[in-house]
Formats: C-alpha cells, sequence, structure tokens
C-alpha cells in the first residue's frame, strides 16, 4: 500500500512540504514522488495537481484520488477509474482569502479605487458620484460562493445566487438552470465562482455578455478556461461589461504579449485570490487514507456525475 | 417659532434640497437661510454646518442646535449657549458607506492592490507572498467605528477597539485612555474614527506613531485635524507606517502642492468615505423640532462633556 504525489508543475519545496506533513501523520507511508515512481502497483492512492494525461492508467491497483486542491477539474478532464473515489481540499483558510480578494474586488468598484488613483496622479479632487450602486451576482453557491455571498450581504449589499441545480431552503435569494436571464436583470457586478466543468468551460462569452444589464462589473476567481478571453474586451467596448478583475488565466502566467495586461478597465492579479495552505490540506488527504484503511466514508468526496 | 440653516459651505442646491425635505414634513415652519436671516428673534433651533465663528450669540431665543452631519466638531469649537442641546445625525446609510469605505482600505492593504497595480504596468506576474497578515485596531467606537469592528471581525480579521472611555460589555476586545500602548502592540493596521474633540485634535502625531508596531497601515477617514500632516511622510520613511490611506485634511481641497497627493505610500480620496444623505438627516431634525415643541426627549442628542 502506497501514496503517490503526482504534480509536475509544484516546485520540489512545494512538494517537500506536503511530504512532511504526511509523513508527520503517518511515519510508516510509502511515498513516491512523479517522476520517480518506480513501484506503480504499490500505488493505492494518488495524490494529484494538473498530472500529465492519461497517467492515471498506469496504476492498476488504484482505489482513492485526492485532488490537492479545491477544484478537480483537472482530473475530470482526463482518464480516472470509474470505481475509484475523487476527493478535493476544504479548506477555511482558503474561503477567507477567496472572500477577501472577491469582497475586495466588489468594494473597489462599488468605491472606484482605480479612479481616485488616477485623480492622484493628476492631482484632482472631484467628489461627484462617490459610489456606483451594486447589486452582486454569485455564479457558483458552492463552500466558497455561498461564504462571498454571506459576507457580501453582511456588508449591506444586495447579493443574489446562480447555479445548475435547484437549491432547497438556500439561505440567500437563488436562480438556477435556465433563470439565467431573471438572475441576470436583478445584478450589475458578477462574481464567477463556477466550477470548471465540460458545461461551464467558454461559459463567459459573448453570448452571455450580451444578457449582462449595461455596464456589469465581472470579477472572474474561478478558472481561466471559464471565459472565453477574446470577448472580454469587444464587451467592454460594447458596454455591456465596464470593467473586470481577473485571476485566472487560459495561459499562465499571463503572456506579456496579452492584451489583458494594459486594458484601463481590466485589472489582472496573479492566480493569487486564493492559494492551498499544505498545512490545511495535507491533513485531509492523510485522514482520507486512513479512512480508506478502515473502509470508512471519506470526506470531502466529490460527486463525479456533477464533476465537482 | 422658527428654524434657520447656517452652512454657508453647502451649495444652493444643497440647501434647496434640504429645505425641500423640511417642508414636506412641516409646511407651516418658518425657515431662514444664512446669510439672509432678517429675524433673528424668531429662531429658536439652527441647522449648522460650518458656521461662521460666533454667530451663535446673534440669536437671543436659540433652544436646539442640530449639526448637518454626523460630527459637532463645527459646533463644539465655537461658542454654544451652555443650556442649550445639541444634536447630530445618525444615518445608517453613512454607516454602511463609511464601513465599506474601510473595509475596502483594510482589504487593499492585506491583498496588495497597488503592488498589483503596479504589477499590471510592469506587466509583472509576481504569485510571491499573496497576503500581508493583518490585526485591525479601530480608534472610536461610536456607531461608526463599532459597525467597521463588526464587519471587519465577520471577514474573519482580529479585530480590537480604542476609546477615550471605558465601556462595558462591549463586543469586541476594547482598551481606552492609557492602555494605549497596549492596544498598538496588538495591531498592525489602524483606522482612526475618532470624534475631534480638543484633546483628539492632532492625536496622530509623531509621538503615537513612535509606538506603532514597525510597518502598521494607516487610515484616517475622521477629521484631517486629527492627522499632524507633516509628521506622516517622516513615520513612513523611518519605517513605523507602511502606508496610508487618507480621505479627511487639514485643508480641503488637498492643495495641488501638498506632497501626500505624489507619495507612492499614500491614497488621497477627496472626503468621500461617507457623505450626509439630506434624505435620511433632515426627518431627524424634524423629528427632533417636533420633540422640542412636545417637549418630549431629543434623539441623537450630544453629550457636551465628552464633545460627541
Amino acid at each position: 500500500m502506497g501514496l503517490a504525489i503526482i504534480a509536475p508543475n509544484k516546485s520540489i519545496d512545494e512538494i517537500n512540504a506536503w511530504t512532511a506533513v504526511f509523513r508527520e501523520i503517518n511515519p510508516q507511508l510509502h511515498i513516491q514522488v512523479f517522476p520517480e515512481i518506480s513501484d506503480k502497483k504499490a500505488v493505492e492512492v494518488v495524490v494529484l495537481w494538473q498530472h500529465p494525461k492519461g497517467i492515471l492508467h498506469e496504476f492498476p491497483n488504484l482505489r482513492l484520488i485526492c485532488s490537492m486542491g479545491s477544484g478537480v477539474d483537472h482530473i475530470m478532464a482526463d482518464y480516472s477509474p470509474d470505481n475509484v473515489p475523487i476527493t478535493r481540499i476544504v479548506d477555511p483558510r482558503l474561503t477567507f482569502s477567496m472572500t477577501n480578494y472577491v469582497v475586495m474586488g466588489i468594494l473597489n468598484h462599488h468605491r472606484q479605487i482605480l479612479r481616485y488613483i488616477k485623480d492622484n496622479q493628476s492631482k484632482t479632487w472631484d467628489m461627484s458620484q462617490p459610489e456606483i450602486p451594486i447589486s452582486v451576482g454569485v455564479m457558483g453557491v458552492g463552500e466558497l460562493g455561498g461564504d462571498v455571498l454571506d459576507k457580501v450581504a453582511g456588508l449591506g449589499f444586495p447579493a443574489i445566487g446562480y447555479g445548475n441545480s435547484p437549491k432547497s431552503n438556500f439561505r440567500h435569494r437563488y436562480f438556477y438552470g435556465d433563470q439565467l436571464q431573471e438572475f441576470l436583470n436583478e445584478v450589475n457586478l458578477i462574481v464567477c465562482l463556477l466550477p470548471l466543468t465540460p458545461k461551464t468551460v467558454g461559459f463567459l462569452n459573448k453570448d452571455l455578455f450580451r444578457k449582462f444589464k449595461k455596464g456589469t462589473y465581472l470579477i472572474n476567481v474561478a478558472r481561466g478556461k471559464h471565459l472565453v478571453e477574446e470577448d472580454l474586451i469587444p464587451a467592454i467596448q460594447a458596454g455591456f461589461i465596464s470593467g473586470a478583475l481577473l485571476d485566472v488565466f487560459q495561459e499562465e502566467p499571463l503572456p506579456v504579449t496579452h492584451p489583458f495586461w494594459e486594458h484601463d478597465k481590466i485589472t489582472v492579479t496573479p492566480h493569487i485570490a486564493s492559494i492551498t495552505n499544505h498545512k490545511a490540506a495535507a491533513p485531509q488527504i492523510m485522514e482520507n487514507y486512513q479512512n480508506l484503511m478502515a473502509d470508512k466514508p471519506l470526506i470531502n468526496q466529490i460527486n463525479k456525475n456533477q464533476g465537482y
């Protein structure tokens, strides 16, 4: 019985930090780290982040697949055995960071910080229209989206959710499925926190933007692949979108030639809205390792049919 | 019986907006507007904002002094008859704006928005150290300061208050009076929401800054006179202060020659954190007018000994 970490884009330091936590909890654990996995038959648990496509075919005794982050789209987008459960990380610290980043973005739009920073440069004292009235719509109301709605409502703003499927007794107003236009009619600031699934790839595209209220502000903190990037600047030019705060991109790091860097209505941050903390995450994987050994139910297991 | 509005720095449009609300509630009311106050003996209620010094000597039958805003420092700093009560405006909308401005400032420091805006300009993708850990101290824990503490704690940050006098059963950790150093030892972001009184004029000065933890961030949304402006840049240079968000200044508009405009650690906004809304404020004054007529207790009356 053993575990393999397959995360080719993470640094050796980062992998070592995860391994140290694993060993602290389970000193006997047999850990192999990609690309040095010599004994593939011993691997019953894989711990994955952006693994090479098709690699899961190589492990005949696989019993558990663990994402190293909150998202599992990197796993769902590739082959994995049907009967092997997949788990993700649920990290309160991750929720704290994500929510505070999103609330920052919302308040910066509401209070127009970019305008005042420009006014600083030109030494302009302009007290007119100090607030843009906002009504916040959050697409994707899981752990993260739900927390954003709680905090935004707590600050006194209208806050409405939208998701794929019906939800009973949700604590905020909520629209789903084909109620999309009704949802969009009520909001002028959209936060994308959707999971990345085949249904949501490219969901933020020109057909959606045309349904926005004029001047809607967009915050994308989910995945770069949610946004059809070439549709954004035309939607700003057409007035459907007044500006955007983007933390994730189709290609990361965002290439220096990308037009988002220089656009004065677009603020780019380098995928820092929320970063999984190995100290919170690694023990969750060890807990599931023990659960698997003891035939107990897993924590944070995803529903493969929903894809999240 | 009549009312006089004395607010020489407010525009005619603004005065008319207040007058319209007064008339709507009380069509018979005799309203005089400075400088055209011909019948001074008829004035029993004055409604003030930055009135000319000494003018209250001119009204022999004064029974009530109403500030047009949340602050009463402009009244306390001048002559007013001892036995005449003073009221202020308490506006939930004002609290909403103030809190959201302050939370924006706190999150922008925590998540380093100015750094990322610079990185946008140089097309730099730098994921290192995405958060500055913060512990928030609010000086002045009245209506506004208390609400800021509620919201900051709600977002998951340590939040501590400091004020002049003891408070029993306050819902956050609280220090007062000579516990100043203990308070400062626990925080690295200070929000000034103190009332402006003879005790707090110039409270934000070099002697205070020397007691700050190195790298404390400063947000002043109270009054320009709280800050000894010439002490700020030296305190930044000495490392006591890492930066500041300032909405209020000794002289407003901030003169174009002022060094705050160009300093890269100082963000200036043009006194827009919170603006009194006449639709919320004017009815409070009319309510007190009726209370006075009916010998009922006043709302939002200030304690003259405390000065707020």
